[in-house]
């Protein structure tokens, strides 16, 4: 079975591994995030003396995956302080003689779930992240999606009944600057672990997920829609947030996947925590992307 | 060149044409939609003579497109009197022994967009309409996008900053109940025509519209945002959503197609109010639907 490798770079530490194309793990390891030199130059060393036929770097953004761009491949313009402006693909390809298949860490986790998890056989999945920032991914027609840009379905509007002005820097009432996990503790002036299950926030809270989960709904149409991230590790948001969804769709999207059966629709990643490695090994599968 | 042959099917007129390849039309009629049978059997007459080798059946809503499903080519739950349950599909298909595609009428448009119109090249596209309701379909990777079901994107939520509870029978104030024609007849008691262009209505409508557009944006990406449909007459609209689309974005979304030309990334459909009948023919000419 071919071996390949796969590379998930997160803001505080970035997993290195490598496995079999069935998504079996041979080995792993986890790198601090440091400086861009020190960290990439630590990714070098853990590859330098393994066999692989491929490789996949899932990033952290905002990137640039366009292909045609002067600056394919970077960590564009992300407050890590020393990040902004890196070519990690570059630096890293220029160490190995193999394809490296580079994407969003949300796009590769939408793959992943893909591949092996909740969403197999299907043509179109959804993949959110809801923690310090909100994103997604989505496989539209059996590929990753992407338009003229990264999607950026974080930071959509949705409609506000309380009186929060929102955080985020660029639209402040956003989605992402309602509910996320900052904008969350900000809410509630309480770190989010230590909030109480009956604390209204989460109600608020599934209510803008939902919200922004119909918007996904009614102009994706995904077969799957798979939560991840922080904020998602509070399970008891899940029933809340099907109930809501199925409310203000109201029935007028009738199809009994959805209406019938929406504790398999939305879903936690069954990849869990590992969602994101996976996606780094599934992204070194694909032909082209 | 090859002859192809197409019919949009209206709520109050069904457009029956054939054209060459390349967009030539060499004949088209309108008949008056009355009941399915006298509709479908003049439809059935007037292509009875003619030679094509393929047909596109572009139709108003809602519709079933799912091949694998009982009811694919009907006309389903419209509350059109006498449509509803309609096989359009299969009373059309057996008279004629030639391939017949069948689809919704914004995803023809958005299909006649790309192939004759102002989105020729492009991957990704989007276009909506806003008139009796709203609606809009989408080119995605090269592709008519079919996910689960339609995409039903006129019903997304939209915040709201005035005293209106929208006239959307399933969600009240989703996009289409607030800014549809018929909404705005409601909010304003005057009928759309003679509205000035100076009343405040339109630069809300203007409003929610960019807002709904952000949403398309930030979750499908597309490179050009094609708006049709009775209310984008209103020709003066198109700098209003344009400057508050680029104001909600708030340099977010960095792509020079947006920011430094949105006038060309923000369009009427090229082809006017033909887009819908070219659709059909455009719908001859895919391969696979």
């Amino acid at each position: 079975m071919k071996i390949i490798a796969g590379i998930e770079a997160g803001g505080t530490k970035i997993n290195c591994g490598i496995g079999y194309e069935n998504g079996e793990i041979i080995d792993k390891i986890s790198i601090p995030t440091t400086t861009p030199e020190e960290t990439i130059s630590e990714i070098i060393k853990y590859f330098k003396d393994k066999k692989f036929s491929s490789m996949g770097l899932a990033s952290f953004g905002p990137i640039d995956v366009d292909k045609n761009s002067d600056t394919y491949g970077y960590i564009t313009t992300t407050p890590k302080p020393g990040w902004s402006n890196t070519n990690i693909l570059g630096e890293i390809q220029k160490h190995f003689d193999v394809n490296i298949n580079f994407d969003s860490d949300v796009n590769a986790a939408v793959l992943a779930e893909k591949t092996w998890g909740s969403a197999i056989g299907l043509n179109n999945a959804l993949y959110l992240t809801i923690g310090t920032g909100i994103g997604g991914g989505a496989i539209v027609n059996n590929r990753i999606h992407k338009g003229l840009t990264l999607a950026e379905m974080g930071h959509i509007f949705v409609k506000k009944e309380i009186d929060f002005k929102g955080n985020c820097p660029y639209h402040g009432d956003c989605l992402e600057g309602l509910a996320s996990g900052p904008a969350i503790e900000k809410r509630t002036g309480i770190k989010g672990q230590l909030i109480s299950e009956d604390n209204h926030v989460w109600d608020e809270v599934a209510n803008h997920l939902a919200e922004a989960i119909v918007s996904y709904i009614l102009i994706l149409s995904p077969e799957k829609i798979i939560l991840g991230g922080g904020v998602m590790k509070q399970k008891h948001l899940f029933p809340k947030i099907q109930k809501k969804v199925l409310e203000k769709l109201n029935g007028y999207v009738d199809n009994k996947q959805i209406t019938e059966n929406i504790e398999e629709y939305i879903v936690f990643p069954k990849l869990g925590d590992f969602t994101g490695f996976y996606g780094s090994l599934a992204l070194a599968l694909i032909d082209n992307n």
